[in-house]
């Protein structure tokens, strides 16, 4: 019903998993990724998972309302509600994974899965041929509306403002290194293109 | 000296400039770019307008201190003092056009121009030979420091807090879409890959 293909196109071959713990550790040091972002992201965790509901509402209702998204999860020209909610618990792993869990190679695997996840689909079917591919421009675009839609939950339980702006920028670099784990080119097609 | 060539394999083919005005108002829509964020960079190209050279100086800090970004820099072992000079004003340049340009196709090709340059450099010399290329995840690293870098200036000019906010959140915006513009990949390409 959805074509996991689409990803596809913007990383040239997402199979590969093949990131080494170098890279990794490159990608944190140009990202200014540290432990304090850590520590801040496990804070931001215990907040967003108590949250997670009221966000998930907020992305599907984003999801639905602009057509540049919707015809993504669209059937028959409607919402398609099946689908919607098997991907719901997905996107609420997602959020407490990204603050919980270590910034190491078992994480960077986990963002594969998702990667793959992507890959394994089927081709479009005729509903989805007019949806174009799910260019890695888009996936760029993105950093910032998942960046900055969790900001006014992080100031809910009384952290100072210090905090709330360390967790939040915390964020903004773990979302922006799953976007670039999930467009992790594959060195062997890396020399074709 | 340089190899141009790095960014290339971001994008395969950033030759094609066949962006359309539709692509562009979608990429903004996505982006959720709107019209307010163009004012808020004009209040912000202001400022940092008058501060390029204290940012750049910062920046080029930066970019000696860090290996992996200085060895792009780097002839013989040693800070290529001529090659930065000369890219020193384009850097200010790039600053005060994502402010004060309107975001229609003229600034889209300005942005390919950029894009243009990297792919007409010659070849890596023997000094760069180890050097890799610049892969797309490198540049979506950098949205996170080349955002937050100017955060502390837009708060020296006594405008109100929310002023300030509006102003950083437009700049992240901006730069996401360079970034977005710079791996814009050919369509023709796209269809092989
Ligand atoms: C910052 C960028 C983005 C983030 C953080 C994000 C987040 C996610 C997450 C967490 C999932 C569920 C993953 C899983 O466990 O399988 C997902 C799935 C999906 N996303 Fe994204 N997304 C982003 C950009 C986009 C964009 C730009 C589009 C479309 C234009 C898109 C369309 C989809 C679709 C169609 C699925 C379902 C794929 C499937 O059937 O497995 N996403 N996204
Ligand atoms: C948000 C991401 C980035 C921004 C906003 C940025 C900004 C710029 C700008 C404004 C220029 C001058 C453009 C011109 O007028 O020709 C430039 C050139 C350059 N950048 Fe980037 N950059 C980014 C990421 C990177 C990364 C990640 C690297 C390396 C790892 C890099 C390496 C270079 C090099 C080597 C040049 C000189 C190319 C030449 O000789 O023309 N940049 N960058």
């Amino acid at each position: 019903m959805i074509n996991g293909k689409r990803y596809e196109s913007t990383s040239a071959g997402m199979t590969s998993s093949a990131l080494s713990l170098r890279d990794l550790v490159l990608l944190k040091r140009m990202l200014l990724f540290t432990r304090e972002d850590e520590r801040y992201l496990q804070m931001a965790g215990e907040i967003l998972s108590s949250k997670a509901e009221t966000i998930l509402d907020i992305w599907y209702d984003h999801m639905v309302a602009n057509d540049y998204l919707a015809h993504y999860f669209t059937r028959d020209g409607q919402p398609d509600a099946d689908y919607l909610n098997t991907l719901r618990p997905r996107f609420g792993n997602w959020i407490r994974q990204l603050c919980q869990r270590p910034y190491n190679t078992h994480w960077s695997q986990y963002e594969q899965i998702i990667a793959q996840r992507y890959q394994d689909q089927p081709m479009p079917t005729d509903d989805m041929k007019d949806v174009p591919v799910i260019f890695l421009r888009y996936l760029v675009t993105f950093i910032y509306p998942v960046t900055n839609a969790i900001r006014p939950f992080l100031s809910e339980k009384g952290h100072r403002p210090e905090e709330v702006e360390k967790m939040h920028q915390a964020w903004f670099k773990a979302v922006s290194m799953s976007v670039i784990l999930w467009t992790y080119p594959d060195p062997a097609i890396q020399e074709i293109c």
